[in-house]
């Protein structure tokens, strides 16, 4: 794309990414940072597209078995010290509560007052929580599985924020469940994950590797971690959703243990598993252009725009008559299970202006309608993966089925094209010089930009990763579900390796 | 009802209804008090009733204009001195935070640390954070009516709590819109009201009064607030949603400011309103009887249960065969716009057992399936709003219009025994004495038992207001906005009166 072509976005990807994925957010007017340390306001377009997330993967926890219930945001610290490896993860970033009221400090303001005998920390996570009600809740197998999700907000104190991929507070579901056996578990995390894959590509339009975490990267106080990893323009990597395997870990923290059917008592098996506000991050850097959002229409909170235009008050009237018909024709068409919502723009604006802001929205498909439209029983169509400009007739006669026909298309065109661009920058290294150019910087101006996903061979040891992570600020994102077992030799030290894994910078 | 009468909930209404409120909701299994000081865990059955709550509300505001959006958790300690009512409302039982993480203290344990410059107050309510932003979003009066809801948590340090009816933190929703003028603000106020009394009337099946607080019990910051008031079995009332006219206070107090029409800059007027989880205690109250949860078809999680029984292996098939041919029979069966649930309860546990389960979780229908059912193509059907072991006999082929029928009948019936009651115990009381006695117990055992709802002249003084508070726990519950004008003798101080009023004691 030449830089002199007129764009929505300024600056445009290839210029500055970092800032284009800002500016974005503010033309879609998806949220913002707030004055509260690292905290975001999440605007009205953008939580639509958290509620149509929430509503897509609560029907499929509810179809594998999953009811959601709510427990509790303040941890008491002794619970958060059980676990003596989650606790090492989260408490040096958490919000602790203190005291529990404000008093008149005599100098015209307020100080805090009321001191707590144990402090409570606002849940960066809730295994510790909701393992002490599960332990009441659980005393016979007959009472297994236990399959609960949570959705909620989470605290984590972020010294370095960026809206949506890393903010002090986000909202997510946590799902939580116990089994009586480790193979159960073990079954459930692997579902679970799944749903996550399929949720992303069949709704975010998502292409995601699915895989294991090395030791290093796993949940603090996981057995095993597995995770969805998706590749964004910049060709980094997003860790969009996790699923953890956590053994008898938090079942022994939290004493969760139940009478088998053998009439023993044991402890019970666990898992946790997790999407996030981060995954509308992953949406705009995966498909967004240079004029701003791109929404995959089963995602999209709305997804055509009538655009009215007049010279007068009398073709006014006629014109909103005409679009008012439009509307009524659109209402209850379904794009497979999602509903098709469509806005009528009549603001006091010009054709042009109310064009651009729905291009920088991303609602999907754009109709214009004039007099020389009624006149013609038909109307301008704009697709949003197609050049703004570019505009289609189609007769009114015809509008709904094109409709569905053109956003399953687009739906599909974007999964296809992310998919291809996830192909054409994933290759397979085995040269440790190859491997370090692959990672250094094309362009002095954008240090980011690099090669992509190396598809390298590993031998297991973590100081080899260590070493990586140090060197290039590149870290192994997953040992991939399908990688095949191939003799090799590790990308760092040349010894031994039984598979590859795949490396690349992550956000 | 005979005390030698079995019921499923000990103790009953009439023996102690504090201790049988309590007992409903853990008979239904709706919610516990967690280990988190005053804090509850909201279990399945209970979050479905939040669910479908939030599900029927979030129709109506988006009928009515409104967006949802989400605000930061936290108010730094500066946002909440603006408003200087607001602050003495709400600083007296806050969570605050102070530090941002914790570290190893030497001893085996984490203390404290890493002090904020500012501490933060976990959202008691959000008018000053979500004030922060809307100065930042309005500038103009074609910015408004500026329409947002948000669905959160809130926490407020209440020293006695009451699972659902006050709890430390609870769930809720917040509107806030800034409008141009005070008529339109005042609009908007009653107008979301009026949408409260509706959902309460049409879902919960509780008929609510509407009308204005007193001075005393407004909200912190607001020029007026309107009520809902809802009466329970025990007589007393429960503010079950309230929506406040904030005048230009809030407005001030962020610098909410616009340029009008006329070209001038000028504060906008603000409003509020909310409803929470509290409302599952109003529908608790309301409805329930000592045999546990009673739930209005249009808001329960689920609707009818059908009860497999069968004494072979052989008539175990068969059974189950007919019963899930039932099941796919009711399937999308709706009761107006509301989706009609069916269980299936298999559970190795006896007939006896399965029927009391749902009794006490309040699902509207029990349906009973034998060999005998089958083999003339009809089943047994239990109304909850009947006798436990009444059954009729209905046959398959009507099965749907029955259910449709008998849930829409059972939803008109428990508004109009709400309704019936409230009338009933409610009354014009001029004399002194009579109010006296009206609200003295009439059991020693159970001290909260009363007259109910006295309807009687006010001078308008806060004096009266007080002194009747002190002596008997009796406030005023709301101004009606029905109430006519006629002269009268105020019930405290005998001076003269514009209008009755509802006093009554309180949750």
């Amino acid at each position: 794309m030449s830089k002199n072509k007129q764009t929505a976005i300024t600056p445009i990807r290839e210029e500055n990414y970092a800032e284009w994925y800002q500016q974005v957010i503010k033309a879609a007017d998806l949220a913002e940072n707030s004055d509260v340390r690292g905290c975001m306001v999440i605007k009205p377009w953008g939580y639509a597209i958290w509620e149509n997330i929430q509503k897509a993967l609560d029907a499929m926890f509810r179809e594998t078995g999953h009811r959601n219930a709510y427990f509790p945001i303040f941890i008491p610290k002794s619970y958060f010290e059980k676990e003596a490896e989650h606790v090492e993860g989260f408490a040096k970033e958490c919000a602790v509560v203190t005291h529990s009221k404000l008093e008149h400090d005599g100098k015209g303001g307020l100080k805090v007052a009321g001191e707590l005998t144990e402090p409570y920390i606002v849940r960066p996570t809730s295994e510790t929580i909701i393992g002490a009600s599960f332990a009441k809740w659980v005393s016979s197998y007959r009472d297994l599985p236990l399959l609960i999700n949570q959705w909620a907000n989470i605290v984590r104190w972020e010294m370095r924020t960026r809206l949506f991929l890393r903010t002090a507070e986000f909202l997510w579901q946590e799902g939580h469940t116990v089994h009586e056996s480790e193979a159960e578990a073990r079954e459930e995390t692997f579902k679970m994950l799944e749903v996550y894959a399929r949720f992303a590509r069949e709704y975010l339009a998502l292409p995601v590797l699915t895989g294991t975490k090395t030791e290093s990267e796993k949940f603090p106080g996981a057995v095993d971690t597995y995770c969805i990893e998706a590749m964004m323009q910049d060709k980094k990597a997003l860790q969009s959703g996790t699923s953890h395997f956590l053994g008898q870990n938090f079942a022994k923290a939290s004493q969760i243990k139940f009478q088998s059917r053998k009439g023993e008592v044991e402890y019970a098996w666990t898992t946790s598993w997790g999407v996030s506000t981060r995954l509308i991050g992953a949406l705009i850097m995966a498909h967004s252009d240079d004029n701003g959002l791109v929404l995959p229409p089963r995602i999209a909170p709305s997804h055509v725009v009538i655009i009215p235009i007049y010279r007068s008050d009398e073709e006014h009237s006629q014109v909103m008559e005409f679009a008012e018909r439009i509307k009524q024709t659109l209402k209850g068409l379904k794009l497979d299970d999602v509903m098709i919502w469509t806005e009528l723009d009549d603001r006091d604006l010009t054709n042009s202006e109310r064009n651009w802001y729905w291009v920088k929205k991303g609602i999907p498909l754009r109709i214009e309608i004039g007099p020389r439209d009624i006149a013609q029983n038909s109307c301008m169509v704009a697709r949003r993966d197609k050049e703004p400009r570019d505009k289609t007739s189609v007769a009114i006669d015809a509008l709904s089925a094109y409709v569905v026909q053109t956003l399953s298309e687009m739906q599909n065109n974007y999964y296809q094209k992310a998919l291809d661009f996830r192909t054409d920058n994933t290759i397979n290294i085995d040269d440790n010089k190859e491997f370090y150019r692959f990672f250094t910087p094309r362009n002095s101006e954008q240090p980011e930009i690099h090669g992509g996903f190396a598809n390298s061979h590993w031998c297991g040891d973590s100081a080899c990763e260590e070493k990586i992570k140090d060197d290039l600020k590149v870290s192994i994102r997953c040992i991939p579900f399908d990688a095949v077992e191939e003799p090799g030799k590790c990308i760092c030290c040349g010894k031994y390796s039984q598979k590859r894994v795949i490396f690349a910078k992550a956000y």
